[in-house]
């Protein structure tokens, strides 16, 4: 098999290509009784929907969902769930000269090395526009995981380029088109992306994601770790260069007397671990970084070769998107929803819904909150 | 099932605790007819052992491999390879003060929340004891990609504590106990271990490995994309939180002009990729890092609670390991081989032994070697 | 996750309920550049379809198949293949009282219990309906080892009810709507089915199933034998009650000296073992009989309870389909190819594409050809 | 992998070659807290071995298991359980002879095309002693249903050879050698196995296994259906060559108005279905039968090929076994059980432990008890 299937338990199966007829998943494992309809997984859709401000690509997809199954008057039945989202910017393209050459820093290599052949049309499978199935499962995930315990999810952008932006409010997220929580900054960012969009260049960004609310005990002890997963889950989105957990890579140069968090009867004192212990979920939240490269299509000419090795030279034209890690923030929730939903899902399976007298240890706030 | 089940086609099943009868695994998958015998796993279990040096736990295992099956006279039959370590350090002790109280960055608050009971014996199966049959695993899995593919790993330590540790020669990793690829510093690191076990205290660490010779092709598209399950593999090491491939963090700041490797008749410019494009490896090297934290097992007295949520406090009495990084890099080459083993395996599955002519495309050498 | 994927490999992922939508699946780990279209698919489609003669069910469903994914210019890309069946047959019904009441032989209870609620247009996810995109899946495992390893499918029904049908011609099967490879017969199943209709009765069915020019070696020695593989896809079908390979239960009277194939040097001498021996395949023809209990819904009334317990009375009115085993054949010889596909693939991953020299031992035909 | 694990979330690695040096199993996922140890286990594992009666094969095997991970004071930890037996039975023999030909009715020549070499010690990989770790597995899983639902296990042997078993009382199955539910023709089964012997032949078996106390809800509606992973569980085993659910192959002849099992107030008023409809639980008893082929190993000469071949005899010299099928009745309730705990956990998983009103609806008796 091709790797199309995310999750154990609940289990998400990935299809299509970015300007084949259409793309969608099949969401196998859901619980059976939740309420569902469309309306609970295009806002997630629409956040990440390209064309939404002059910063990203300007595609215009609809990216309308269909629920194909698994639904009955309203309710998820356990069956699984097909969700279709029909492509509607298939236009006809001469892409010869890119099955003939190799752009820097894109799957064509790879694709073509691997398969022998490749579907060319807007980067085949692996267009970023494949994360939007993943986006319509993790909605669901994400109601279940509210409705049933709480958990909640929100990231921001944290660093474009060379600019760190500080952590104002989760509340500037939906209000910039940077998925920023933060309001002071949105102009420079504007401008430092105009600037990179004048000189035909791109940079990467730095996205942090927080999940609140998270069951203790969701995780497994040796392999299937629930910050392994994490790490699976987030390295898999494309251009994506790294992964940090809790303090993640400063953790290097921390002292023990200063990283591992103390417990008092008011909860844990700190949350460096970012809320897994020996790949168990603490209660704490969860807390990731991810590191997004950037955008390869870019304007400025590149040395390239063709499929025959011969020297070639290859150049982006007409608009293009300076930075494909604006638009990673709801991906990203997704897919840490994706990954607790399966361990929560695995943890009723061994341990049942007991839960133990957790006492008073309240989940810490994480440092960027 | 408890996750105890590291790949798809390449299969380990790990099994035991630190202080009971035995650890070990079940290597199912490996093609028949390959020459294997314990000489082919001890050395790398030597590697990993404590005890080697006065800068590692003093815990003194022989850490002898038995093979129980998959080999008759001296070849893979293609059947499932067990492997046995006998525990010999099973002294009986009282654990009755760790079964009570949840010591700071460790997993038994976790277990506890997770399963209402844990065995305590030496940190049970949270222990780091557990990565021996994964780095017994992973000697297999390199030996077939070796003979096959001509595939090799090397990791050293990159960083130690706040000292950064300079790439000299892969040629002293063996020579230092620090896997240090490094001469000139080893003394500077010994006088900073020293001093840090002279104050109770501990730190980080930073490996890189490289994997050299990998083939093309790789890796699947969607989810099970190359970097995502070495991602996946690296984060599930004790005390991991966080990880990079190729240039990892760096390239947030960096611009899509110079990051993206471009393509010339003598093969790939540069290797920021980490060797990896679209989730599928290029045939250039592939480079990961990842980040250790501090042990948290140390002398100064740190804050906790017992079962109850009363507060008390933890300190860890005797000789401990200042370090548990330094004892990481033969565990991160053994999962980065279980990984691509696992890769070459599906590979070949799905798209068969073709190889496509690659022409002069050599793989780049990474930026430290 | 709820079932709805079948194979390792070559991975199809079913959805969809009787009169929702549409149903379909995603096809993962098909190898690439297989030339591929509708047309490729639709015959087996057709064959499995309801509505071609009055001895089966008159819903009159196109069941056109729409690739969506995983072909480009014809060819396969290796990456998922989706295939969508839009269901046409829709209509609104009151479906109240199936709802409240549990048709005996039918889902409806274990639906009930399983998820305390459950569709019930047609019968929804329990519909054989969902067998079609099993049919359409497995047309692509057909043709695929077809092309690569000249093996080919063949199903006939063996008995209906309790006539037995004499195997004269595999040429016969498509000329009559009961898949008997026979033509003398006909008029009188004919007759025996036109008696069921007025009695408002049922019968059950058993149909043998061949495979041939199959590899040898497929099938794993433990738990995923080839033979008991089919056993699950076998048993699965709708309505299954027995399967058996090769000689089946008649084994159980049959002595050593007469039940174990010899071999001589042009070949097996006979075939009782179906093309498998230590759950790996022979090279031999594989021959697999299942048992399909009689049709649920008919139109003598049955004693029933409904939810609150009390007794009531289930009849099933207008017209009915005395033998869903007569449209069984394309759906057994689907699932078979689906597990030599699977298992031709997972041979590949291990032992590589090297065949050994077999000399001149050819496949034995099974005694009923 | 080759095949080596059973079950998704209660999963069982299974290791070992018939003479090399130990044979077991890992069990991952079983639930924390249970009280286990090897006196819960090796009850059934001395039911199946062999030695016990002059009925079967006289190789003297203590098989002690050793439980070498997963329980800690007595109590299931959530871990994998590594249960190990060691061979006792492994002195050195001339097996060139074995090697050079293939034993008809043996796995000896799909092993040797499959892999191009094999393990020729006792069977190896083939031997049924391989089905001992799954009779010790089974015991964890009887022991879970049984002390969680209630569930219990009962088998017999209904047919030897061509003689057929009368079910007197399950009571009587401990008291005779072949596992008969039946006291009065144990003397005529004794002389029918004594005759068989004389002749130097063999002959098949019929088993049936019953569960009872089984929880209404499990298995999942369209792949993994209970009855599938029942036939897949059976005809795995050693020897099968046919499964049945409830009416089984009997279902064929009969008619709808008498095989679907009618519901009263009171309860299902027969159990046809044995126990599974829509391929989930009724909350009926589960009742299965299995064919066993005849005996493979004879005293017959038979004729067959060597490695290059050219034709050769083989017969078997020494005490044999008549009758592999006497043995089976431990080894299909443990695989049973297995099939049954891996659903009871994945029910738990996606529907958690909410139990709906049943009702008065208790389970039926089957025919043979």
């Amino acid at each position: 098999m091709s790797g199309s299937t995310f999750g154990l338990l609940f289990r998400v199966t990935n299809f299509g290509e970015s300007h084949g007829p259409a793309i969608g998943c099949v969401v196998d494992g859901c619980p059976p009784g939740m309420a569902l309809s469309e309306a609970d997984i295009q806002p997630d859709l629409d956040r990440r929907r390209p064309g939404t401000s002059r910063h990203v690509t300007q595609r215009s997809e609809a990216d309308q969902v269909e629920i194909l199954s698994g639904v009955y008057e309203g309710r998820t039945t356990g069956t699984p769930i097909a969700l279709l989202i029909r492509n509607t910017d298939q236009r006809s393209r001469d892409y010869g000269n890119i099955l003939d050459t190799f752009r820097p820093g894109h799957a064509d290599y790879t694709y073509h090395h691997k398969y022998g052949l490749r579907d060319p049309r807007g980067g085949g499978r692996s267009s970023a526009r494949l994360t939007a199935p993943t986006v319509a499962a993790g909605a669901i995930a994400k109601k279940w995981l509210r409705e049933r315990h709480g958990t909640t999810f929100a990231g921001h952008l944290s660093q474009l380029g060379e600019i760190v932006v500080p952590f104002e409010s989760q509340e500037h997220v939906p209000n910039n088109p940077f998925f920023a929580a933060n309001a002071t900054d949105i102009p420079r960012l504007e401008a430092y992306m105009d600037q990179l969009r004048r000189e035909g260049d791109s940079c990467g960004a730095r996205i942090d994601v927080i999940a609140r609310g998270v069951p203790v005990g969701l995780g497994e002890p040796l392999y299937d770790k629930l910050d392994a997963d994490i790490a699976y889950a987030m390295m898999g989105v494309n251009a994506v260069k790294g992964v940090e957990i809790g303090a993640g890579f400063a953790a290097v140069a921390e002292r023990g007397s200063v990283h591992g968090d103390e417990l008092t009867p008011e909860g844990f004192a700190a949350n460096r671990s970012g809320g897994v212990l020996g790949g168990i979920s603490t209660g704490q939240d969860i807390t990731v970084s991810l590191a997004i490269k950037p955008t390869s299509s870019i304007r400025t000419p590149r040395r390239s070769v063709d499929r025959a090795g011969a020297p070639t030279t290859v150049e982006t034209f007409g608009r293009h998107d300076p930075c494909v890690g604006i638009r990673a923030t709801p991906i990203a929730e997704a897919l840490l929803a994706l990954v607790l939903m399966d361990h929560a899902l695995r943890q009723r399976a061994q341990c049942g819904d007991v839960s133990l007298p957790v006492g008073p240890i309240p989940a810490q706030a994480p440092p960027s909150a």
